[in-house]
């Protein structure tokens, strides 16, 4: 019969069309972020972050073979998100490399306190886990650093060149200090809840960069 | 019958000797460390560090009310610890302060290196799972680390009267400082499985001392 109220469906799971899948796998993704950068990765249990997404099980693994496969994603999701900043904060042709800098800083020291500090850095939280996480993290996370230590080398080339730290600072060097330490200052801040270590730790790197790293 | 091989013993749970039990603890609060600060708090059963410290159920609970007992207590033992390495090194008469200041991070380095890199600090892995840990944790790794910061900040102050860093220094965020990057580059040491990070914060933190903080 034609013309049904009720269109005859195909038996078994309904094929999802790209978009839905695509809001799906965000919305997991973001509730995954959300939720890791609070607690770490061995804490959490796949059913909080499936409640915080309002999803059923089905629907992660349509998207992700297995808990582990979903972190090593998160990784990618949050190093796009930070390349994007980078992109906003680094390449900014209205501000001199310095201030570019400390935007990004400034940046993501609002975001801590959006949060009101209980959310640290997802690289950081697994970072702290590798004693328990599988093989495939530790390199994962050390090559987005290696990444993020690069970006941040070269807009501190730009003030080098542009004379606003001495023309003997070792770039590359000077950022690796700084994802270093910054780490620290990103847990610091979550156990004490306060801006405070973001803000000693900003301070000292950006004295240090002025003498030369 | 009295000269029995086999001494009349009385009902229920024999009563340890006080140099047994203590004993017992330590060797408890041993393996705690060993093992929390490879693989954190929550991500470590108690079946583990009972395996590792070769203990039954029982003698546990004879010292520890509950797994978080334990966590705070190995708190205050690590706090302990570090405190013999501070009079060890702050404290050493032979040596002018920033060298004391340099032989302690070296000596960490090598405590670190001794266990391929794969120990962190107790207190950077439970500070970075306070999203999950009861509140009490919080608040006593705050006041180890703002202890650790006085006790490095009296070192600063005698190399600041022996005028080896610029008098205008402010030794107590100085310390603040290390503590605050000294926690991410043992993070990223752990991470990375190599001394690299912790040479890169040092010399860094060496080199901005010498300019004043």
């Amino acid at each position: 019969m034609t013309g049904s109220a009720h269109p005859i469906r195909k038996r078994g799971r309904p094929r999802k069309d790209p978009a839905e899948a695509a809001a799906t796998r965000r919305s997991l993704c973001r509730a995954g972020v959300a939720i890791l950068t609070e607690k770490g990765f061995s804490a959490v249990g796949l059913e909080e972050i499936l409640g915080a997404a309002s999803m059923p099980k089905g629907s992660f693994y349509h998207h992700f073979g297995s808990k582990d496969e979903f972190g090593l994603a998160l990784i990618d999701e949050y190093d796009a998100y930070f390349q994007r900043r980078f992109d906003r904060w680094f390449d900014d042709p209205d501000r001199p490399p310095m201030a570019r800098i400390a935007g990004f800083i400034a940046d993501a020291r609002a975001g801590m306190a959006r949060h009101d500090f209980r959310r640290g850095c997802l690289l950081g939280n697994l970072g702290q886990e590798t004693g328990v996480l599988k093989a495939p993290f530790r390199a994962r996370i050390a090559a987005v650093f290696a990444a993020w230590e690069a970006r941040m080398a070269r807009c501190l080339e730009a003030a080098r060149a542009a004379g606003e730290i001495p023309a003997e600072t070792d770039c590359r060097a000077l950022a690796a200090f700084f994802w270093t330490g910054w780490e620290g200052a990103v847990l610091r801040a979550k156990l004490s809840r306060s801006a405070a270590p973001l803000d000693i730790f900003a301070a000292g790197f950006l004295r240090l960069a002025r003498a030369g790293g």
